[in-house]
């Protein structure tokens, strides 16, 4: 007889103050759950962290899609999980699927969220990452935002992060010159010599990084796509040209502070250079998601676009995964592999 | 015999710390100038002042559009001129011509520069503002960023000024909620009472400038046409919906600051909204400064555009003038009236 698989969940067990610690988690073993009419039961396979949830763990959190996590409520974050039973005609036992869904090994919800995935495409954990939001954000921001052109100047901050990798390579692949900032010496050798980006900067090993820029973009900046915000957001921004386009990404820079930290106001360079700062989610482009999958899953295909998956194994290392964001040593996109495909 | 007028120049006595104040200018009295083959000489007669002139009296100052005032060198500034003595074919003596002329009472010039005013389309003192840069900032801050839709929320700061006013004005005519801030009751009159704005916010009797806006504003803000920056930048930005667009056109706030002023960071907000900020300066579209003009003077002349000009009589008063810009006191565009037309 098979013996009934064991089941956990991971919930937020106090809102973090600055960065998440093991003591903002607690791992609880649960029973397994049923499976109503219409539902499907799930089986994690892989889990994305994003340094994007931080700000969802704070108490009071309204973010743009409404998300947040309650005390002692399962965290959820986008999951690529497999269906290991149906009562739902539209999911077969043995599919493959993408959606939001709770850290728990196995769980059971309506189908409306979620998403299947075709396991040739691509390989299945893209579906969180390449092929999913940090993609998206890349492909949109990039080419929506940042309009690329031939010849043109494009700096990428948070480079070596699974969305700032793939607008670095978007904007080559659009012709451009792509200055990489990055934070650790491998990551730059990463983005340089894996990725083929023309120069990478070490922020954390560079004094005057206005001047760093300046050097590597003697032409000034076009394009400028920013994860990071803070300080290494002034020294790009000290760079830009007439008629710049900067993307407003994500801001990791700010996630674990308690409110918008200062700086100089970008007002009065956005006039001199009749420059644009844009902020987007890729919701804002959801009518145009299927040709944005099929254009990445091309170029990955044709390996014009490459793609690091940082993979840690085990539900119960999910927290530590997630808190290894913020400390700058990750290079692409963080998952965990919860279990196997069956 | 009629008795050879007296020319004089106004020119930078020092670089002024701060707001001007008399002894950043000096009046001299100079000879009549020569006029050159190819040149004319112009009589002045309406001389603008406006507050993005202060940049350039800084010590080192280079401007977006490259111009910097020098010390004993004559001051700058959009004048609407008549053609005294000519010794070119484009010009007929007593034609009446606009462009950055010195200030001085009469000068001599090559016609390069000069545009041709027709007296018929408007007074011609709008050559400098309505049918000049301020109109023309209004134009196409408002189209080309804002892209008004009917039924949408507008907020101008600095809406009693050359610029805002006819930008609040752009608005209504496209069929927006338009909310007004400046700063005297005076001004908040002359909104909503002259213009028919819907609501003018008196900052300087406002204590919660962020309450206020969101009080104004039930459904958000929509466009916000900044000329002001500063914390009255922040009290919009706060209440700014989805897909907001932010025209940065002006930073009165930080004209006479010696480095940018620190502020909360806007880069989360602009993420969270999905929202846009730009700055530009009306040279951005030359290209449409015709079409723009024409259709200005169209709703000026079908007095769906109101326009006041507070003028200041006399030569030496410019000082003056300028100087009460940033006493925050004007209503609508200032200008000087020199001399007469012959």
């Amino acid at each position: 007889m098979k013996k009934e698989p064991q089941n956990k969940e991971i919930v937020l067990a106090e809102h973090p103050s600055g960065v998440p610690t093991q003591s903002t988690f607690k791992i609880n073993t649960i029973e397994m759950p049923d499976v109503k009419d219409g539902q499907v039961m799930l089986k994690s396979l892989y889990v994305s962290v994003d340094p994007g949830m931080r700000g969802f763990m704070d108490k009071g959190h309204i973010g743009y899609t409404g998300q947040k996590f309650n005390l002692n409520e399962p965290i959820t974050s986008r999951t690529v999980a497999q269906v290991v039973k149906s009562r739902n005609g539209g999911f077969k036992v043995g599919s493959i699927v993408h959606g939001r869904l709770a850290w728990q090994k196995f769980q059971s919800i309506n189908s409306d969220t979620l998403e299947l995935i075709d396991p040739d495409l691509a390989p299945i954990s893209t579906a969180a990452s390449l092929l999913g939001i940090p993609g998206l954000a890349a492909y949109f921001g990039m080419l929506k935002i940042g309009r690329p052109k031939k010849g043109e100047t494009v700096v990428v901050s948070g480079a070596a992060g699974s969305v700032g990798g793939i607008a670095s390579q978007i904007a080559k692949i659009k012709g451009c010159k792509v200055i990489a900032i990055a934070g650790s010496s491998d990551k730059i050798n990463y983005l340089e010599n894996e990725l083929g980006l023309d120069r990478g900067i070490n922020y954390k090993k560079t004094a005057d990084m206005t001047a760093a820029v300046k050097q590597a973009c003697p032409d000034g900046v076009d394009i400028f796509f920013d994860n990071v915000g803070g300080e290494i957001f002034d020294a790009v921004f000290a760079n830009i040209n007439k008629k710049a386009r900067i993307a407003i990404c994500g801001q990791i820079a700010e996630y674990n502070a308690s409110a918008p930290t200062k700086g100089p106001r970008p007002m009065h360079n956005l006039i001199n250079k009749s420059a644009l700062m844009e902020g987007f989610v890729v919701f804002d482009f959801k009518d145009e998601f299927e040709d944005a999958k099929k254009q990445l899953a091309s170029w990955y295909n044709n390996s014009e676009l490459k793609y690091r998956e940082n993979l840690v194994e085990g539900f119960e290392n999910i927290p530590t995964a997630f808190i290894g964001l913020f400390s700058g040593q990750n290079i692409g996109k963080q998952m965990v592999k919860v279990a196997a495909i069956e």
